[in-house]
């Protein structure tokens, strides 16, 4: 391929809406463009780079005993409706009518579907286990698309679905995608990706994890503990604290807190911390605005989805009306015989001598024991983890909190797909059950802004040999000198039959020039042809990563880099 | 692959609501399921096919200079109305919105999406010629989607754009695709596909070739010369007629015609042939409703395309009310005072003693002469071509009209884009020019099915070897016999190792299941381990186009087969 053909344009300045790096670097070096917020069109560099992306995939894929099938975009409602899904899934779930008002979804994760082509299959029990997979467009109408290929509204997504027999063989066969995930990370040049314990959210399915690439600039945040090597998504994390009683409890009383209405104020106001106040937290379900008070310590602070999990829907911060009845600010779980759902977090138990809302306006309470003064209540886990926190699983304090990139997921469905839409095998016995499901996800896009993100510097990506969209950039300085023209063209032309993806740039324009382009498109060898090596019968042969500049024999050069690109590829082999 | 693990199911019965044989084949064969009208799941058997369609429409395109990229499914419809067309297209154009109200189409080509991906680029005549290419899902919401793969509402298709700063550059490489296409059509083994001249319809323009598959289930008409060789979709065909005044003009009469309202009816009244008859043919536009009226010669039938090109706008038939004023079933050319468009077909044009309506109830004229009576009007082609007429092409009569499925279509679209969303360059002396567009598309799946029309009998599809799913199916009767198992397990390995794509069938199952399991898969060529083979130390090959049925030894299975697939491989290369 000629550079001076390629369709895109490449140019040095940062665009001013450009927040993270690879997203300014796919825009500057000509690998998209937007078409809508959170819609891009690829120009050819990126779809190459998509293509031995999802290559990577299918081989693991395959190798896992996966089937490649394909499921339409656009799907009824009427299938997630089987599921509960057309109703369980707000904004996010792109809805439209055909001619004949039926209405349809666009596929943003393909369970239901999965589950209607293998139905009839799967009836008997020696089909099992098997699992289908598809590599296709996918649609999420995110209120806040950013970061370029980070958070779109459509993009390529590797989806697969296993059926089994039992949560045994699930769980080997989900161990054994975990691993052709890290295979597949590793292969395309992101070793560093790391599985964290996840929320299973919207899927159903009580186990699952997320695959992170572990980056400031990343959206989701992880609870690590470098001690036991614990890493779950902060959703998923449970949050440990070590409550003990102080002294006895002392007598409740009511005490006069005029405009002290937040926990800060209120704890200065009476002289305590605020870890010794029970504070209210409001929210109300999307479905019916019904109102749900979570009381938890003070210095807390709730976590929405572990809140949204447990009322089993979604949930807004509410907003506190007259006609509630509700005392905004003075809220406590003292005589507080509203219509409205209350909830305890773990952080109360145990503890005594609070401070607490009266439900009177100005008003608090001091002393407050939850044992003593309200009985017997259940404790959840609302709260979320903080920085130098317990670690869940070995207990000790110093839990550190990231950022990263979700690149992937694995998900233990378990019966929610193959229950609600009626798939059931029977077994050598002749009885009838429900299939039992796992799901595994890859977003190719992200993968691809996620190894730009690991690899680039201020000048371009570096992008492994793995997944470059050529693997060697030929540079022909002053190309109408005729000695630099034989010899470039001739190398152009040798390499290309030796095998060797080649882009050559012989446009008339500087050096500098032309190296800010080569450095924009990563590739990672470069040949640089200029008449001053040429007198000495030399070219030079570099890294993009700069981790190597040599001079080359003419004669040799083929050679020399076809074993360069060799070399470099066979360090991505499974 | 082992069959026993390959999802889907397969069966005899020919489902009652196929009525093309791919389609039956398609749904019995496990290739497919459907998951709403026109919306199709793949199995791995037609996943695979797919692809290998695909990866050959890569080859020539890349060949062709093509770069290929990816835009989104889903675009804004302010795209569309840039280039007008969110308003000129119906119901086939699905539309919806997002969270925010922003409306949204989803994609059934590209032209719009590739102006927007280019027009910066594309800026100076020095970039130019370029084309880049999609394989993409795309979208057609039609009224009656039919024939399994044939008519569908979501599709996969190849669909390219060039951009020229010539005419004759765009009719250069217009040439070079159309015999790319040709080349593609070869290649996947259906070399009887022909171009044919087609209407541009929607999508601007004026030359443009549909390939067509000809088969009785096509559903385009096609006008085919066998002397010259013409060959044009019937929308785009011109209709020939010759006119002769016969004898002189005689006298215009108003006679009463009671009752008589068709032409049948009226020329048996009158007794005179349909062809000595003007009728009229009443349509609306579908914009504002406005009534169009046609006068043509009463044994023709009128071509709705001719007619909404020639309006510039979509139509429909015509319902008289009494409000219109128009004496239905009495229409004439004469006294039509009313505001309404009158057109006249080209095979009125000298004709003279016509039968015409007199616009009053009950009454027609006799001895109708245009020139003489109506003075100068202005003829033009809106007649259907039929059976045995002229070729426009080399004037002789005795055209044919065959039945064809449109796998591939070419435009030559001009400016209409380009103008439409102001794309520029500067040539070289510095003015600006709208760059000339060219568009080609290919409907993959339609290409798998007409393969699979094209080459098929009553017990499976007979896959050619490029797009087959696998190369190989090998069957072991009795597995369950040693020698069997023995024999058939290392040519499994021993053929996979060889680099041939194997589907092993050991399952314990009665030959006549296994070989209609196999016929249903249409695996081009077939290796058979049984035990009586099995004691002379040989195996049985066959091709599924029963051209091949051999014995060959044990040992020389391997390097046969393997040379069998190659050669067979061979009839597909470029």
């Amino acid at each position: 391929m000629k550079l001076e053909k390629l369709v895109g344009d490449r140019f040095k300045e940062r665009p001013t809406d450009c927040v993270i790096d690879s997203h300014a670097l796919m825009i500057r070096g000509g690998y998209m463009k937007q078409v809508a917020n959170g819609i891009f069109s690829m120009y050819m560099p990126l779809r190459k780079i998509t293509q031995k992306i999802e290559r990577i995939i299918r081989e693991e894929m395959d190798a896992l005993g996966g089937q490649e099938v394909l499921f339409p975009v656009m799907l009824p409602a009427s299938l997630w409706q089987e599921s509960g899904r057309y109703d369980n899934i707000n904004h996010e779930l792109l809805r439209f009518t055909d001619r004949n008002d039926t209405p349809f979804v666009l596929g943003m994760t393909h369970e239901e579907a999965a589950v209607h082509l293998v139905r009839e299959y799967g009836q008997t029990y020696a089909k099992y286990p098997f699992m289908i997979y598809q590599i296709q467009t996918k649609f999420r109408d995110e209120a806040r698309s950013r970061g370029g290929l980070i958070r779109v509204r459509e993009f390529t997504m590797k989806d697969a679905y296993s059926f089994h027999t039992s949560q045994e063989d699930l769980e080997k066969y989900y161990d054994e995608c975990h691993k052709a995930y890290e295979r597949i990370c590793a292969r395309v040049g992101v070793p560093e990706v790391v599985s964290v314990a996840s929320d299973s959210g919207m899927m159903g399915g009580k186990v699952a994890h997320e695959f992170m690439f572990l980056t400031p600039v990343g959206e989701d945040t992880l609870v690590i503990c470098e001690k036991c090597n614990y890493r779950a998504n902060i959703e998923a994390a449970e949050n440990i604290v070590k409550n003990e009683p102080t002294q006895e409890s002392g007598q409740l009383n009511l005490v006069q807190t005029p405009n002290q209405k937040t926990i800060e104020e209120v704890a200065a106001f009476l002289g305590t911390s605020q870890d010794k106040c029970c504070k209210a937290v409001v929210y109300q379900r999307k479905a019916d605005n019904s109102t749900i008070i979570v009381f938890m310590r003070g210095d807390l602070e709730l976590q929405e989805t572990k809140l949204s999990n447990h009322v089993g829907c979604d949930i807004y911060p509410a907003t506190l009306t007259e006609e509630s009845g509700l005392c905004a600010g003075y809220l406590g779980p003292m005589g507080l015989d509203k219509n409205v759902t209350v909830l305890f977090d773990a952080s109360l138990k145990g503890v005594n001598n609070l401070v607490c809302g009266a439900n009177k306006d100005a008003y608090h309470y001091t002393g407050f024991d939850i044992a003593r003064d309200l009985g017997d209540v259940e404790y959840y886990d609302f709260a979320k983890v903080s920085e130098g926190g317990i670690c869940p699983k070995c207990g000790v304090e110093g839990i550190t909190i990231s950022r990263g990139i979700e690149v992937g997921n694995i998900f233990q469905l378990g019966t929610k797909y193959t229950e609600s839409m009626n798939m059931q095998y029977t077994d050598s016995e002749g009885k009838e059950h429900f299939p039992i499901m796992g799901c595994y996800g890859i977003g190719v896009g992200r993968l691809a802004a996620s190894i730009c993100e690991a690899h680039h510097n201020d000048y371009g990506p570096i992008w492994p040999m793995s997944v470059a969209p050529w693997q060697v950039h030929l540079c022909a300085l002053k190309a109408n000198d005729p000695q630099v023209a034989e010899i470039a063209n001739a190398l152009y032309k040798d390499l290309q039959n030796a095998g060797v993806e080649v882009i050559f740039d012989d446009r008339q324009v500087s050096p500098g020039f032309m190296f800010s382009d080569a450095d924009l498109l990563g590739v990672p060898v470069r040949v640089v042809v200029s008449p001053k090596n040429c007198k000495d019968n030399m070219v030079e042969v570099s890294k993009r990563d700069k981790s190597l500049s040599e001079k080359v024999p003419v004669e040799a050069a083929v050679e020399y880099v076809k074993n360069l690109v060799q070399s470099e590829l066979e360090k991505f082999l499974p």
